[in-house]
C-alpha cells in the first residue's frame, strides 16, 4: 500500500483555505495567484471557458505564482433537448433585454464547447488541482486527471452523492452546504433534498467516506474554518469571500450589492441558469420567481445562454439589478480587501478563535475568553 | 452597573448544552430531569399545554431533579380568521382520517388556551429559564418574568429578529439555524429568508447583539458543539438528539423513523400545523406537498387542531405514515440511549474534538490527529 500523505501538505498549503472556483469572470488570474501566494490554494473556475481561454488562464496564472493552483470544470452533463418552443422563454426575458436596450433575445444554442477540449486544455495548465461539479466524471476523465498526478476533488450536496464520488476515485471530496452561493452541485438528489446546511452535513459525510472532506458554504471568516474543522472537515472552500477581493474580476456594482447585502437576501433561483444557484435578490430574480413562471425557464444551460446578452449589458451599465449576483448566506462578513490581506486575517481569526474555544472548554462553568459574548447582566 | 455573570455558571450546568423544547410530549419529565441531573439544561415545552398541566408538568420535574429547568411558550401570535369556508381543507384531511378509522373532520376552532393563563401558570413552576419563539413577548409578560428572577430567552431566525428581540430585554438568544426540526421561529422576515443555515448565521447574530447567543438546528454530536463555540455561541440546543433517548414521550414509530433517517429525508412543510416546520418526509406529507394544494391548508393553529385527531389516531396505530415527524438535518447522527448517556457522550466528543483540532491549528502543514479523514493515499 503506497504511504499515506497529508493533503494540505502535499500542496504545499499553509491556510486550511480552497478559493472556490468563480466560473463567470471573478478569479482573474491575479486573484488565484495572490490567493496561492499567500498560502492558500487558488482555482481557475473554468467551466465557461474555451480550450484556448483555459490553456491562457493558466499560462496567466503560472507568470505569477510558482505554487500549486487548481482548474474546475463542471461534469458533463446530458445536452437538454432545445425545447420544440422556447417562446414563452423569450417573451418572459424580452422585457429586460428592452430596458437594457438590447436588441430581442434570440434562440439560444449550447455552448458548443465540449468537455473533452477543456479538459484536455485543463490537463495543460500545469494545475495541481482538478475539482468538479454537476455530478460524476467519466472513467477516461478520471483517468487522464490521474495520469497527470492530479489530485481529484468532486462535489457533493448529500451523503449518498459524496459515497457514489468516491466510489469512483476521487482524492477529497467538497461538501456543499445549503448556504452555498452560486450553482448547486446536487446530481443525485432533487433539488430540495440536496438542501442540506453544512452544520449538518459535514459530518455526516467525515462518518460515511474515507476520503478528505472540504466544506464549502457560508464560511467567511477564522470562526466559520474552526467551525468547518471542528465539524471534521480538513479545510474550507471560500467564494463569495473572495468575490470582494481588490483582484476579483466581478463588475464593482456587484461587489457592493455582496458587500451591502444581509444574510436574509439571498435566494435560491433558476431564473439566470436554468439550473438552481444562490444569489443576491434582485430585481430580475424578484420578477422570475414571483409570478410562478418556472415553465418559461430553459432547462441549463440554455437558459444560461440565453440570459448572457443581458448579463452582460448590464455589467457593462454598472446595473446590479439585472446580475446573478451569486452569494452565500455569511455576506454581512463580506470585506473589501486584497487577497493577501483576507488570508492573513483568516489565519489570524484561526488562532484567536482556537484560544478562545481552548478556554471555554478546558473550565466548564468558568469565565470565557468570549467574556463579551457570554455574560449578561443580572 | 451590576456585576456581569456566566449565564451558564448562573444556571450551573457544566454542560454547553440545552435540551430544546419539545412541545407536543417529546419531554417527559423523565427527560427534562435526566437532562437537568447530567449537567445540562432540560426544558419543558408547554405551549401545547393547559395551565393544569403545566403546573403538574412543573411539579414532576421538580420532583425528579433539584437543579435548574427551562420552560417554553410559543409567543401569543394575532388569533387566525377561521376561515369563512373550510371545506377545502377539510375534504383535503378527510381520506386521512377515513384511513385510520376515524370519523369525518370537523372544522377546528382555536384551542382557547391563553397565554397569559399560560405564563401565570409557568411562572408558578419554579423553571429557571423561560424560553419563547414565533415573536417577541408582550412587555407586560417580559416584566412579569423577569420579576421572577427567570432568564428570558428569545428565537431568532434572523439578525434582525435577534435585534428585535435584544431590544425588548431578553437575556440570550437562540439563533435557529435552517437545519433544525419542527416549527420555524420566524417572525419578522418571511419563512423563506428566514431560512439561513447555522454556519452562517451564528456569527453574524453574535457580531450583531451583546447578548449571548445559543446555536439550534442540526447539532447532534460534540463536533457540532465545538463548531457552534467556534461561531461564538455559548451554548447549543438540540432537539432530535434528545427525540430519540429512552425518556423521550414520542411514539416508538417515531424514534424509529428519526434512527433511520437520512440527512436529505427531511423537508419544511405547512401541512400538519399551518405553520412551516421541518419533518421526515412521509407519506402525508407527500401527498399534501406534492400536488400543490397550499390553499387547502388552514393558518395556524388551525390546521394544528384540524390534524390533532389524526395525529394521535397514527400515534396509537404505530403509523408513522400519518406522524408529524419533526426532525433536523442531523438524523443520521441520533444514537438510541439514556439521557445521561447522551450528555456524557457530549461532553467526551467535545473533549475529543477540542482536541483533534487543537493538533489540527496547532501545527500546520503537519500530520493530524484526524488522521484517519484528512490522509489519502498518493
Amino acid at each position: 500500500m503506497a504511504p499515506k500523505r497529508n493533503l494540505l501538505q502535499h500542496l504545499e498549503l499553509t491556510r486550511p483555505v480552497i478559493q472556490a472556483p468563480l466560473a463567470g469572470g471573478g478569479d482573474t488570474p491575479e486573484l488565484v495567484a495572490a490567493v496561492c501566494n499567500a498560502g492558500a490554494l487558488g482555482f481557475i473556475g473554468a467551466a465557461y471557458l474555451t480550450p484556448q481561454q483555459i490553456i491562457a488562464a493558466g499560462r496567466a496564472v503560472r507568470a505569477l505564482t510558482g505554487r500549486r493552483f487548481g482548474i474546475n470544470l463542471f461534469a458533463p452533463q446530458p445536452i437538454p433537448e432545445t425545447p420544440t418552443n422556447p417562446k414563452a422563454a423569450l417573451e418572459r426575458v424580452a422585457p429586460f433585454f428592452r430596458e437594457l436596450g438590447l436588441p430581442a433575445p434570440s434562440p439560444p444554442a449550447a455552448t458548443g464547447i465540449s468537455f473533452q477540449e477543456q479538459l484536455a486544455a485543463a490537463l495543460e495548465t500545469g494545475a495541481a488541482v482538478f475539482s468538479f461539479t454537476f455530478g460524476r466524471l467519466p472513467e477516461s476523465a478520471i483517468e487522464a486527471v490521474k495520469n497527470r498526478d492530479m489530485l481529484l476533488i468532486g462535489t457533493a450536496t448529500t451523503v449518498d452523492e459524496a459515497i457514489a464520488l468516491e466510489k469512483t476515485g476521487i482524492d477529497a471530496v467538497v461538501a456543499q452546504g445549503s448556504e452555498a452561493g452560486g450553482h448547486r452541485g446536487t446530481f443525485a438528489a432533487d433539488f430540495t433534498s440536496g438542501m442540506v446546511g453544512l452544520i449538518s452535513l459535514v459530518p455526516q459525510i467525515v462518518d460515511a467516506v474515507h476520503v478528505p472532506v472540504v466544506a464549502s458554504g457560508g464560511i467567511m471568516d477564522g470562526r466559520g474554518i474552526v467551525a468547518a474543522m471542528a465539524l471534521g472537515a480538513i479545510a474550507v472552500q471560500m467564494g463569495t469571500a473572495f468575490l470582494t477581493c481588490s483582484e476579483a474580476g466581478i463588475p464593482e456594482v456587484y461587489k457592493d450589492a455582496i458587500l451591502g447585502a444581509r444574510e436574509d437576501e439571498t435566494r435560491i433561483t433558476r431564473a439566470f441558469s436554468g439550473r438552481p444557484a444562490r444569489g443576491i435578490v434582485n430585481c430580475f430574480m424578484k420578477e422570475f420567481d414571483s409570478d410562478g413562471a418556472s415553465e418559461a425557464i430553459l432547462p441549463f444551460p440554455l437558459q444560461n445562454a440565453l440570459t448572457r446578452p443581458l448579463r452582460m449589458a448590464a455589467a457593462k451599465q454598472g446595473r446590479a439589478e439585472f446580475l446573478s449576483l451569486w452569494a452565500g448566506q455569511g455576506v454581512r462578513l463580506a470585506r473589501r480587501q486584497s487577497a493577501a490581506e483576507l488570508v492573513a486575517r483568516l489565519a489570524n481569526e484561526i488562532e484567536a478563535t482556537m484560544s478562545g474555544l481552548q478556554s471555554d472548554t478546558s473550565k466548564p462553568n468558568a469565565r470565557t475568553a468570549h467574556q463579551q459574548l457570554s455574560d449578561y447582566k443580572v
